[in-house]
């Protein structure tokens, strides 16, 4: 866990194991996201795979998640085409590692959610907004494109809504990122926000690490076999998840077993360092 | 029909051409499906697309529709992984099967809605709650996997709100399974429930028999284009669409032009045996 | 531009240079779409690739949007299958070429949306609703299949819904059309109804003309990795994303930068003639 202790310039890290909370910590800038924060979130996500932690909170320093990519270090770029490529497919990476990690990402969101932010809320596994929270992708309305954010905004909230977003740029509030499954849950104040992600965290706990990490890899793999040539069909992928659902009734399942019949809480269930 | 008149130990079984009602009946288990349920499941549906019946009902016996797998099952393979695996598969054919039914299938859910029973939810080509009615998929919790379930859950809701489900295992309203399409619709009250069961299957039942499996099929078809590597192309697709449209309209669209414009009912427009 | 000068008997045309309204224009038959109209539609589209129009509005004369496939226009094919099968082939070509088509469409929707006309508005990138406008796919109730609007159908509102629209031919109100996703927004009033077009409009011509383009092929080609045996991988999809997203810094996104940066308005942002 080296890593985590080492000091961020863009984020805070507070380390609660089995909880790892990471601020984006740009707050005089709205937390835009620049080529430095996607490394630094890239180093943290790699740690999390195998620091021991099970959820992952990500969260905006001051008044805002996130309003999007750094506009000046895109302009540092220059005219470089290849810098300019990398730095967007940088970010495009760090997106990917978050959708894809073992451990149980939430996102507590507020103010501005916007761009990059808007896409790194579209790989949450839980995502509460506060009531004043607003969302937008803002790109074509500055002559740009969301181009490592659109497969993401698809996945999360479908091509009908995705087009509205990215092709209008219009703001919409948490309201209605709630009744497009943005995010899952509105808080309707402070307070409640707190609430909501303490019981998300407590949840997740409660679930197995193993069958969640499982799990999680098995939800990507229904939807990659959506999304590329190489995709298992159904049924194959249904006679896999047979064999894994035998091994995890021999492994973890026996404890929650036990834990069932004798009312207790299984071994796992665990709550973190406060 | 013989099929229909035996014994089942499981289900109760209400025919009443062309409607056929299974009731899950194990009530003092909250209908948990056990490997007997799967298997008795699988031989009413395969008996269905063959009987004449055009609308299968599915609902619970007592104050629940289906809590799930039954534990005790499991238990009893003891540790046989390939007993466990069987067992487990076996629930996955069932769903394939229900979900690719040539007739109109509609669940009437209260109570408990989950793991296994949350699966068949989302294979019902309507799905009515009652208010009282709550959901989950409390499987890693248990330190298991929703294996079978994964893919028609995410075919269902989307990725982004099985993340949530399946990781959280948090229960969910029968209000907000109706905001994620889980349901179709919600009733207000034991009387109101009824009547939108009767409303759904007279509306199946005023809809071609023919049309309804070619319709079915083909939403499968296109479904099945985003499932697969054998998916056709769009345009493949709407190309042989257009060929079963054009037999369409010289058989039973005959009928169906017939009938509006002489402003009758359509001959296949039938009640059912009350 | 001669093509839009040309008389059409199906539609009413309204150039207002970047705008164009496109009326289907059949007021006493709730606009039901004849081959007449569905060849006159893909010229108006055609043209638009290439008429510096940059919103394509799509509206009905009089009191509904577009009732459906003209059942006189069938009934005049007769017997005779292959100019069924053209007639029906051509409106899905139709709505193809409406969902790909590199400026904005905005659906203006307000009495009866049904088969035909249900399937154009799910290919909208924008679309309004009236409170009283009425959604059903009506088909097999008639006898025929939903065969060339099945994909867009599915594509806009996911499997589950379009089953329970498909299978039971149930209407649906405005309200239930905007919690399906079917639609956007839905206005309370008439007035409303217009601000909100105007509202959607303006935001459109806000956004960069080429950086629209590129955006909505990208979200179909992420939605094409989903179709298709040919789609990439979302992260050869990535790398593309990436080098268009250089291209467009050093393109739209110098002047969009440079607007941002002197709080003025970008080169491209313009109202359309009244």
């Amino acid at each position: 866990m080296n890593e985590l202790t080492q000091n961020f310039n863009t984020l805070e890290i507070i380390d609660q194991q089995p909880l790892l909370t990471v601020r984006l910590n740009r707050p005089t800038l709205a937390n835009a996201m620049s080529l430095e924060m996607v490394m630094e979130l890239v180093a943290v996500m790699e740690t999390v795979k195998s620091s021991g932690h099970r959820v992952l909170l990500i969260e905006g320093a001051g008044d805002h998640f996130c309003a999007g990519g750094d506009i000046k270090d895109m302009q540092n770029a220059g005219g470089d085409a290849k810098k300019l490529r990398d730095f967007n497919r940088a970010f495009g990476h760090m997106i990917e590692t978050a959708d894809q990690l073992p451990v149980v990402v939430i996102c507590s969101l507020k103010g501005a959610v916007m761009g990059g932010g808007f896409g790194l809320a579209c790989v949450s596994d839980y995502a509460i907004a506060e009531p004043g929270a607003r969302f937008a992708l803002p790109e074509t309305s500055l002559g740009i494109i969301p181009a490592q954010i659109a497969p993401f905004v698809v996945k999360r909230i479908g091509l009908t809504q995705a087009r509205r977003l990215a092709l209008l740029g219009q703001k919409i509030s948490a309201a209605e990122a709630l009744s497009l499954g943005l995010v899952h849950q509105l808080a309707d104040s402070d307070e409640h926000h707190q609430q909501l992600i303490q019981q998300g965290i407590q949840s997740a706990l409660k679930c197995a690490p193993q069958a969640t990490a499982d799990t999680k890899a098995l939800l990507h793999a229904v939807n990659n076999s959506v999304d590329t040539e190489n995709g298992q069909s159904v049924s194959r992928l249904l006679d896999q998840a047979a064999e894994d659902f035998a091994a995890a009734v021999g492994n973890e399942g026996r404890e929650g077993a036990s834990a069932f019949m004798e009312k207790r809480q299984p071994n796992w269930a665990s709550d973190y360092d406060k």
